[in-house]
Order: C-alpha cells, then structure tokens, then sequence
C-alpha cells in the first residue's frame, strides 16, 4: 500500500517536474532578455531592457530609451530559450572551467552517500533525468577558486562577466538617451545624475573604477565572493561584497510536513524571476539528494546549502550521533552536486554555549542548535571548529565558498548583540583568516533579530574582526511583534545593514515563525528584499543605480502609468492596483488616478503652473528656467534675511 | 432623473451608515479593554489587556500575567459600548473644557459655509443625524490652547491623560508579574529588561519622567503637541513629540472618483481598531462638509484636515479664484465642526518655486502645487503666509494645531533635500516661532521620498531650524522603484526617522501612487507604520516599549502559539498563516511548525541542549545557569588570547 502510493506520488512528481510554470517563463510586461557581450564570445552578459513608451509632444512624440536592469532569471524569460527542467540548463561556464585545465573529470561521485543515491534502482523516479553528468574536481594540490586566481591576478571570464553585469549597460542606456534627440540630450544631465552614497564616494569614480580588474582585486582582498562551484556551470557569475550592488538570496526547502521536490524547483525558478540573487536549498525532508540535484541542474544563480541539516537526516534526527567522517562524506556529496555555498556553523565553540543561559530565547539557528547539542553531548569542540582545516581543503577542490554560519544569532530584539552573539562573531572572523590562508572564497553570516540603533554596531565589529568579509545577513528584524509581517520587520533592518555595508541580505517572508512559504510567501519576500537591496544601493550610491528611480519618477511625472508599472519591481502588482479602480485602456493614459481625482493631482497642477509660467512671457523652456534661476538667486542672495527667531 | 439617482444613493446611505461593520467591533482576539483610573473619576485612560495562557511547567501550570499595550480603537472594540454611529461618541472631554470656562457655546455655526450647509434641506439625507450640537468657541481675549495653559504652569486632565496613556500600564504589569509565583519573580528581570535608546538615556530615568508635569514640560516649549479642538470633545487625548511614544497618522477621504461617506466612516473605525493615532480626512470630492462632520462625531482619535482641499472645491477647482475671505470661512467652518489639526501651506513662498524648475518632478504636495498656482497667477506672496497671524487668531480659539505643510517636498529620490525643499523649512520654521507667540500648538510636515542616507539631515536641519517642534512625515519613501509596495518603501524611512526624531509618521499604502486605498491597503499601511513606529521606540528606548517584544519572544520561545498570535500586530494574518500548513488545534500547542518540521526546530532542540544539560548534574535552573557562567567566566578571561590574525 505504501509503495502504491509512493509509486503513484513519483508518476505525479515526474509529470509535473517535466515543464515549469507557464507564468514564471513569460519575459516581464515590455521587458527583453538582452545580452552585452564581453571579451570572448562565449561571454554574454544578460540583462533586462524596459522598454518605454513615447512622451507625447507637440512637436511629434518624443522617444523614451530604454532602461536597462540586473536581471537573475537566467533563460527562463528568454523566448529564445530552449527550457525542459528535465534536461536542465545550459553548461554556461564549462569551457571556462576546462581551459584552466586545473581540473579533472572524475568517473562518478566520490562520497560514499552519492554513490549509494545514484546506484539505488527504488530512487529512478525521483532522480534528475539529465544528460548524466560526472563530477569535476581540482587536480592533486591545485586550487580551484576565484580567489586563488585573483591573488595569482588572473582575471578570470567570471571577474569580467561580474564587471560587466555591475555596470547596468550604463554607458549604453546614457548613449541611447543622448542619440533621442535633443530632449534627451537635456534629459541626459537628469536622469544620469544621483545622490553620493559613500561607498563610491562623490565623484563618480567608481563607475570607472567597476571594471573587471577591480573585481579581481576586491575578490584577493577578500571583500567579495564569486560563488561559483567548477560543478555547477550552468550559474551565470555574481558577485558579492559590499563595493557592488547588495544581493538577496531566498531560502526555499521542503520540510518534513509540506512540499515536494517538484514545488521546491517551481519556487526556485519564481524566486529568481523576481529577483533571487541567490537560493538556499534548505530542505530537511526526504529525498534530499533529488532535490538538490534537480534544483542546481536548473539553476543559473549560484546555490547555497546547510549541511548539517542533510548530515543530521542520516542519524535520523539524533544530533549525538553525528561525526566528522558521516559529515565529511555529506560535504563531498553536495560539492560534488554543484553547490556553491556551505553554510557551516564552526564558530558555536564548547565556551560559546554557557554565553547563551541567559537569553530570552536560547539558540534559534537550526545548525547553531544542532552544533551545541553535539558539544554538550559529548563535551568536545565543534567538530567543524576542529576540523576546518580539512574543510578548506574540500572547498579549494571544487571552489565553494563558506558562508560561515551564525549559529548563536539572537533570536529576538532582547538577545541582540549579546555576549554569545559577538564572541562567536570573532571566532568567525579567526576562521576566515585561516580560509584565506587557503585562497578560499568567505562570506560571514549576520543576524537575526536587532532593533535599529544596534545594526550598525553589528556591521562595524564585523568588519573589524573578519577583516572585511562580506557580510551576509538575516534580516536583522527591527522589532518581534509583528509576526505576519516580518517581511517588512526585517526588510527595515535589512536595508539599514545593507547601506552600512552588508554584501547580501537573506530574506525573510511574510510567513517567518509561522509556516512553510508558498509561492505568494516567496515573492512577497523577494519584493521586500529587492526593495531593501535597491535602497542601500542608493544610499550607497551604487554608479547606476539610481538610473532606474529617476526613469521611473520621470514616468510618473509624465503619466506614463504603463512605463511606471514596468520600471517597478513589480509590474503586475502595480498594474493590479491601478486598474482595480480604474479598470478602462483610456485610464492608463489619463493625467490623474482614483487617489486624488483630476482636479487634485498635484503632478497635473504642476505642469500646469510650468505651463502658465510659460505662457506668461517665456516661450522656452530654457528662459523658464533661466527666469526661475534669477528669482532663485535673488531669493538665496537675501536668505541672510532670514531670522531663525521670527 | 439625476435627482431620483441622488435620491436612491442617498437612501442607500442612510441605511449603511446607521451601523458600523460588525469585524470592526469585536474585540481583538483575547484582548480586553481596561481604563486606568486618573486622578479624578471622569479621567479614564483606555488600554488594551492582552490575556496569555499558561506555560505548562512539571509542578504545575504557571501564569502569564497580562500585557498592557497603547489602545487607539476608541469605543468600538469595547463591547460594553453602545455603538451608534448616527448617534456619535460621549462627549470625553466636555465637562474639562466646561470647567476651564474660558469658552463659550455660540448659537450656530459663525462660517457662511457651514450656516449655508445646515440649513439645505437637499442635504438632509446625508448630514449627521446625531443631537444638533452648538459649536464651541474661545470668549472674547481667551486663549484655549493646551500650549497656552502649559505655558502658565497648569495641568489640564488631557496632560494627565496622555501622561498615564504612555506609561503603557507598565507598572501594574510588572507587580502582576511579580505576584504570579517564583518563576514570574524571576521572569520579571528578564521581560523589562531593554536595550537603552537615546531619548530616554540608559538608566531608565524617562520612566520616572513620563508624568504629567513632563507632559506640560514638553508642550510649553513647543516640543509636544496634544491636537485637541475644543469642539471634538469626542476625542481621547493623545501626544506627538518625539520624548513620546511614535504616533501614525492614517489617511482617509474619497476623491471625485470613487467612494462614500459610509466607506469612510468605516475607514476610520477600521483605521483606529489597527493602530491609526490621528486620521486625515482628505476627502475632495462633494459633500467634504458632510463626510467630515460623520466622521469627526464618531471619531476617537484627532481628525486632521487639509482646509485648502475644500477651498478649492468651493472655486470649481480654479486655484487662482481662491482668496483670504474664502479660506478663512473654511477654516471657521471646520473649526467648528472640530477638526484638530490644519494642514496648511504657508511655507510655499513665491520666491521658492523657481527653485522647483530643474526638479525631476516638480510639486507633488497637491496643497503645494495649488499655493503655487495661486501664487503664480497673481504674482502675489502666499496669502497663508502674508495672513498667518490672523490664522493664529482662528486656531487659538478653537485649540487647532498646526501642521505648516512641506508643499515643496520632494516627490522622488532625485529631487530629495534639494533647495527647494530646504527653504521652505526654513520659512516653516520661522512661522513656527510666530505661531508660539500666540501659543499654537505646531508641528511640521517633513518629506517625501529621501535616499537612506540623507533621511538624518532632514530631522536634524528640522530641530535645527524649527526649533524642534515635532517632525510629522510622509514616510519618506526610501526609493521610487516599488510602485504596488511603497508601504514598504516608506516603513523603511518611516522607521529610519522615527529613530532620528519625528514625532508622527504619515502612513502610505501599498495603493500609493496608484489608486485610493480599500480596507485591505489602510490595514496593510497602518500595519506597516505601526510596526515602523515601533522599531523607532525601541530604538528610542522609550520606557516599556519591550516589554511586548519580550513577552512575544518568550511565548514564541514556548511554543505559546496563541499568546505568539495575540501579541503580535495583527493577530489575524498570524493565525492564517500558521493554521494555513498546520490548520489543527493541536498544531497550537505543537513545538514546532510547517517551516522546519519538528526535527529541525531549533526552539525545540535549545529547550533539549538546556534539559541536557539540566539532566547531565545540574538538577536547578540555577545552578545551570551558574554553572554556564563559570564556563562564561573562563571563556571570557581567556579573551586576550584571541588571535584576530589566525
């Protein structure tokens, strides 16, 4: 009876695995995959166009250019693409890989547990049907990473694609913009112009200072990661640190109670579409393995694993009974798979632990849970802790990077920056050092749950004691209270820790603390954190990136509502929203909406009191200006006039 | 045949209005309305009680004494009440502005408008049908303000209101505590504990301030506000200041387009049962008289009005045929009906607009881009500005406050601080100095769309330049790209600010920009504020603000499913969403949910590292916990011989 149904649930699974969700395969409303090609012709940088619709003028319609964004969908909303999840992705990176000519081809899975899930004739159904691919990994005593390359200064075709990718097309959009006509020649000056964060300081430089050898020096230096496993090609390479622009990344994962392997890809490919810069498989049921592989197979943004949480599924639960050898294999496993990030909780130490008797809430890491039930069980070190060494060397033969995890983050706004938290802070740091002692690429985990006037204390002791690590964090949840809504709770500590520097910030969905995310859950979160990302990015002034804000500001102005919803991050929602009330074609071109009606848009006044300035005796905009300029002197020289005590 | 569709719409009206929405009246779940008794017997502070249940212990069950939090909801989550919106609120406040006997009750409204309006029979149908109330006004050389009192030393039971109002009720819970057992004795350390903010200094001594005569303090020197019109003596007072807790304004109103004085008398009921601490009624479509006049008699909270909007209307929506006489009748007009607080455009001066020329987006406050108009159109100065002391005449006779209306704030990212912007806070702050003279109450509107990194200069040039009066913003958006989720974009300025200093954050819904807001996006903004506010007070370290996160905390921490829902925001979605993976009563006990199952809940493994630990020697909680510090105390001793270069 059991194995009816379990027959009956791979018939389903495999019918349903076959093609992925019609919606998240469509290009966004007037979007256009586009690539910019790089140095070599197998380096093609895709973005996505927005194109705009015209400004009407009386002088003919005046041409909008159009704009150009990130974009981490990978094929999926390229028309052009060839998609059967059954086949997987194209191996985008394998030629780069092999020309390097630093690693091997080996005849099957090394670890013990691959060769087992891979020989067991009851797992066929479930298994990634593709092309069989075998694992790759670095040649005796050779490094596989970026950062081995980059300290080497090799400028590797991922540092280029990274470069490239960062610049938006920036040049193209400002070039397009000026070849309008003489509008956007004007225009030019406005919409390029931006706030100075101070990431890039104030002059712009960092635009010129983006390019490919800048990558490559920030990636020796250890300020950012291209998480970029030699066994999962088919990734277009990102990078993460804090001189670019700020990632998200989206857990997804079933759980024992809910999901199958077949909704986890579905929600891999939806979370990229909205913006995933990253995913995190976190899937702690069964079947594991599958899971992972059908996943990376499909997946064109690098993926991140814990572990500890399949090691711990073989001991079937009992966290005693976990060793190094069992982990050892497990690590193995999965590099062998493709993943390209670990996260390893090796900084919960044994003297950690008492730190944590006094907290509200205990240790709320899943891993960081697991690691301290394993020390006090058998009072011993961490094995991740005692055997780092052996990791670095695994991670250096297919090129993961660690993402060193935060097993004591605080768990509510009480337990924030205490003791526990900061001591492992600086244990991680210790580790990283000894990570680049290896050459292999770090990023550092963050909180958790901080109230906003502690966030930044967390960044600065971060880039004091891992010595400028990117720092990847969980929010931080500025507040407990609003269960429900903690996409938004943490969103507000997520783009304060970005501005101060984060490098990637993990998102959290409306359903944190309360359930499984669905597919809502999962946008509603990457909305969140895309917002967040974009907002430090501002305040961090980013070369480019307020491009988007101006262009989409000048839409609104100009009641292009089509060109406002499609610039936003969600033209669907927005779209949704405006046509609730104001269903009709004829709405999407009138100069008003139903929140203030046509006598009171403020936008529409405007335009009026410019127009009746103008008809007032200056027929050109450019003597507008210039008047208003003149009144705008006289009115600054006499501010001497101004009493502050009036 | 017009008449007979005004006539059908009128009837419908009538009969919606007569009650409110029944999902508006029902108490949140396992919460109770308290009053905390004043120093006199009509002096009755409302609060929430939110009941929690046991926590399940070997020697029995213990209790969890009730939390206590801010109640804006007014009668109507109070089922003693007896709700009749045709009838309105008991007047609160009456017999405190009777006895002051500094007022007089006049035989009418003394606005041409507002006689003309009571005495159209055509408007029969829609006008308030409650007891004819006499409008109220100041005697000949009287001064009603509360900053007028504050100011000759007195106390006024609206002071001691709101003095009892913010201390949350923190005492009788904190001796509730106590007084549930051993554990609550020792719990009590824990769950009062907070992490000191800068408003209130680390040593907890705004505790002991928050007292009335602190109340009276901070109004005399302009730092506070209690918006109070002695003719809505409906309302229950309440402060905006920043030494208080961070209050939310909610807008509501219709627009010519779409909606109904009944929709928005259920706004405002749905609003305040959410949180909303002010409402706005920006209604501009017809009937502005008669919608206002509902929704002031039925509301509990401060109702704020833009009078310019209903100017207009009177003009046909001509803003150059808008004059002094007409806007001063309409500001009579609905001071008498008793709206609190009057937004009001004086700062937009005829030399500042010339420094909008080179915006992005030019005017975007709707009450901006009209006083520009006007300004423009008779090349005169703003006939606000050149009349503000006969404003301040009107206001002190009613106790209106003001809120000096930022008409020139930015509508983007790129026009954020600009010129235009700045000068006209200077000139606000200037009218601020002539409106305490006559002792007005004031605050100051505050932008808009501000990049992250620029929200501090705004609060800091505004305690700079208006003397720090309180800061009353409109979120300010954090970036323009999230059309359909700009509650987000805001709750992150929101926050931000809130932290720096305002006082009061205008609320926006996911419809801004787009549309006029349902039900749904109000709850969705006011959820959204609520929860930035609150991380503002945390981050002030208002005295008590904790308290809740901590008991949510520890109940989450013990699988207080319930109490986890309850205490939160928004008990609703909480419980949806849990109940939507694991929908059993049992599931509300569970120790663990539908995200990590229960093998990898990491509450539920923390509660096995501690019992293991108990089990392993150290039988008391104590002695665990005393032995864990010995660890801590070792492991910190050791401290110096981390090596931050390993």
């Amino acid at each position: 009876m059991k194995n009816r149904q379990e027959q009956n649930r791979q018939e389903r699974f495999a019918a349903a695995s076959a093609q992925v969700d019609r919606a998240a395969l469509a290009p966004l409303p007037r979007s256009r995959k586009i690539h910019v090609q790089g140095s070599r012709p197998d380096l093609r940088v895709p973005m996505r166009e927005i194109t705009q619709s015209d400004t009407p003028a009386s002088s003919g319609n005046e041409r909008n250019p159009p704009v150009f964004v990130y974009d981490c969908s990978g094929p999926y909303t390229d028309p052009d693409a060839d998609i059967d999840l059954r086949s997987g992705l194209p191996p985008l990176r394998a030629a780069w890989i092999e020309e390097r000519n630093d690693s091997e081809i080996l005849p099957g899975p090394t670890s013990i547990h691959g060769r087992e899930r891979a020989a067991d004739p009851a797992l066929a159904a479930l298994r990634f049907p593709g092309l069989a691919r075998k694992p790759r990994r670095a040649r005796p005593a050779r490094n596989v990473t970026q950062m081995h390359y980059a300290r080497q200064g090799v400028i590797t075709p991922e540092m280029e694609f990274v470069a490239i990718r960062e610049n938006l097309n920036r040049q193209a959009w400002l070039e397009n913009l000026r070849a309008s006509g003489p509008r956007g020649e004007k225009l030019a000056a406005i919409l390029s112009r931006q706030h100075p964060g101070k990431a890039f300081g104030a002059d712009g430089d960092g635009i010129a200072g983006l390019t490919a050898e800048f990558v490559r020096g920030e990636i020796a230096r250890g300020r950012a990661i291209i998480p970029a496993n030699i066994n999962h090609p088919e990734s277009e390479p990102m990078i993460i640190g804090r001189a670019f622009l700020t990632k998200i990344n989206a857990n997804i994962g079933n759980s024992a109670l809910s999901s199958s392997i077949a909704e986890e890809v579905d929600k891999m490919t939806w979370a990229i579409r909205w913006g995933g810069d990253t995913v995190m498989d976190l899937s702690t049921g069964k079947h594991i393995h599958e899971t992972r592989e059908w996943i990376i197979r499909n997946s064109p943004v690098p993926i991140g694993a814990v572990p500890i949480y399949q090691a711990l599924e073989k001991v079937d639960g009992k966290a005693e009974e976990l060793d190094w050898n069992l982990f050892r294999d497990t690590l193995i496993e999965q590099a062998e798979q493709g993943v390209d990030y670990f996260t390893l909780h090796a900084g919960v130490l044994l003297a950690h632990i008492p730190l944590t008797a006094r907290r509200l809430t205990g240790i709320v890491s899943r891993g960081g849970a697991i690691m301290a039930k394993w020390c006090l069980a058998h009072h011993r070190e961490n094995f991740l802790h005692t055997h780092f060494e052996e990791i670095c060397e695994i991670m250096k033969a297919y090129d993961i990077a660690f993402s060193l995890g935060d097993g004591l983050r605080p768990g509510s706004i009480h337990d924030a920056n205490d003791e526990a938290q900061l001591a492992e802070l600086r244990t991680l740091g210790e580790l990283a050092g000894i990570a680049w002692r290896h050459d292999v690429q770090t990023m550092i985990e963050g909180p958790g749950h901080v109230p906003l006037h502690l966030i930044h204390e967390n960044m600065a002791l971060e880039l004091d004691w891992c010595k400028e690590a990117p720092f990847y964090t969980l929010g931080p949840l500025v507040t407990d209270i609003a269960p429900g809504h903690d996409h938004i709770a943490s969103a507000i500590g997520a783009a304060t820790i970005g501005w101060h520097g984060a490098a990637m910030l993990c998102y959290v969905t409306p359903k944190e603390h309360l359930g499984l995310p669905d597919k809502d859950d999962v946008k509603a979160g990457i909305i969140a954190y895309k917002l967040a990302a974009h907002a430090a990015d501002l305040a961090k002034g980013h070369p480019g990136a307020q491009i988007r804000d101006n262009a989409l500001s000048m839409a609104r102005y100009e009641f292009r509502w089509e060109d406002q919803f499609n610039l936003g991050l969600d033209p669907d929602k927005a779209r949704e929203f405006h046509d609730e009330t104001l269903p009709r074609e004829a709405a999407r071109t009138a100069h008003f909406c139903s929140m203030c009606g046509p006598r009171f848009c403020s936008m529409k006044i405007t335009r009026e009191v410019r127009e009746f300035a103008r008809a007032a005796g200056m027929a050109e905009t450019d003597a507008l200006v210039k008047g208003m300029e003149m009144k705008a002197a006289e009115f600054v020289g006499n501010g001497a006039e101004f009493d502050r005590n009036a």
